[in-house]
């Protein structure tokens, strides 16, 4: 599957990620109005809502971008016709030959992990048959557990041909308070990053580069730079883009010098693109075409700094 | 909650969670059987499967115990129809009057965290109305991205009189490549511990105890004293009884000098009892009473070792 996210950036010359976040207030009034008329003020008209709203951006991108990555905890308030429509997403995102990242951040031990896993990325034995869940391309893990959490996960990428990234260092600003802790005269997130690199020898792909990538913020491009090069086989996913304040200009360090080895990741700053000033001429009924041109302009951002920077 | 729970727990004598963790190979065969006649060799089957053995479980034990711990792996590897029944069993359980700890382990930050909050333990809001989605009373959440992850979960706590068991030392082997590494002079697991003291100190119930516990797996008795000092006002929920290796014994280092403060989990120890030679003449068809004889045994040995002990 990375080798399929590398053609796939290639081809679109994009190194991004839309991540499908629909939270509620993002969605067009007109859309919200037209799914509660039909299933009322529910969960299932909430759900309803955010398909439409997730269809709408999903036609108007497909072409632009190599992969999208619904956070499953947007879909998850709604419960179970959260889920549903969680489920309907990647199927229909993979119909449309986008790459599917599940932002799942899931973490346990043993037979849990291995749940986890057949959960978002194998398969799951009934009586004689072997069925798939949820079915994404990649998953997000959380490595606070420790090897035990992350073998079932390997064990399952080898067999699907599928990936994961591993939270190393994320972008948010109380990210520090254990990541940054010094252990061994090294930062806690670079002993993370050093186990990773281990787990991604384990699993690589035929260009170069490993199942196993990492999850690096924006935000903190120093230290970027230091787990570029701890995990050289590794792609990192690279949160923190746009809203929360990471430039292009800021993620030259992510990348490789062959202008591969990351991707970025901008949710609200496409999706809700619409409702930022730059793009409000498309108003609310355009939030799919703002979306497609928040796209091109962060690919214009980005490939201009790698340009710059000679990668 | 924190207080109910602590009332439950004088109720019943049992500091003791089941934890209702349904992987298929230990669902009875007749159960199987029934629910692939009716649904297939579905994901609709293995669900109903799995719900026809909780209910099974929850009648035999709601008497004797305080408190369920569904884990939603198990739940979430069978897909949509999955998340229904992990949701059906959260509702019966809550109905039976027993507390259910939702074992979630999420944790993200920001909106997103705010997400899994109200999906958990909270509401969400739809047009004009606040809606519940899974609505469990306690969850259990991952502190690897600090306090940005926590906070919307203390939140909600506040607002809804719910908890929160923040991961502190799991049980299982490979736990020690992270938490136990040396940051400041002290492991991991201590600063996450003082964090979660802190975030305790919030969210006072009115017995004295929190709204914010820890999960302290059984398998490091020594840290679970360290930890026990570290985190006065939290209750403990220990891992790792039974099946993985914990005796009563060893659980004593965990309870305070009230015989309170800790609440032991067992899962297939439990749950799949029958399986065990020492049950096996329950047969299959007496999976649920195998398992309340089990939960008997298990309130035996830690009662014993707490007046061991003069707790």
């Amino acid at each position: 599957m990375i080798d399929k996210l590398i053609e796939r950036i290639r081809a679109t010359g994009a190194p991004i990620v839309v991540g499908l976040d629909p939270v509620l207030k993002f969605v067009p009034e007109y859309l919200k109005q037209a799914a509660y008329q039909e299933f009322g003020e529910t969960l299932e008209g909430a759900a309803q809502a955010v398909w439409q709203y997730n269809k709408g951006i999903i036609d108007a991108v497909s072409d632009l971008i190599p992969a999208v990555k619904p956070q499953i905890a947007m879909y998850e308030q709604f419960g179970v016709p959260g889920m549903a429509v969680f489920q309907k997403t990647v199927d229909y995102c993979r119909q449309k030959g986008l790459i599917v990242i599940g932002d799942v951040k899931r973490g346990d031990i043993g037979s849990t992990s291995e749940a986890y896993a057949a959960a978002h990325l194998g398969r799951v034995q009934v009586g004689n048959r072997l069925l798939s869940a949820f079915d994404e391309d990649f998953a997000t893990v959380n490595p606070y557990l420790g090897s035990d959490g992350i073998q079932p996960f390997l064990k399952v990428c080898r067999e699907e041909k599928k990936g994961i990234f591993v939270l190393v260092k994320t972008s948010n600003p109380s990210s520090g308070e254990f990541q940054d802790k010094m252990a061994d005269g090294r930062p806690v997130y670079e002993l993370v990053g050093e186990k990773t690199a281990q787990w991604a020898e384990e699993c690589m792909g035929e260009n170069g580069y490993s199942y196993v990538g990492a999850v690096v913020g924006a935000t903190y491009p120093e230290q970027g730079k230091a787990l570029r090069r701890i995990m050289p086989h590794s792609f990192l996913l690279v949160p923190g883009y746009g809203a929360q304040g990471g430039k292009g200009a800021d993620l030259v360090p992510f990348f490789q010098k062959d202008g591969l080895g990351a991707i970025v990741n901008s949710s609200r700053g496409i999706i809700a693109a619409y409702q930022q000033e730059a793009y409000a001429h498309f108003t609310e009924r355009g939030y799919a075409d703002a979306a497609r041109a928040a796209v091109n302009a962060m690919r214009e951002d980005i490939q201009r700094a790698l340009e710059t920077a000679g990668k």
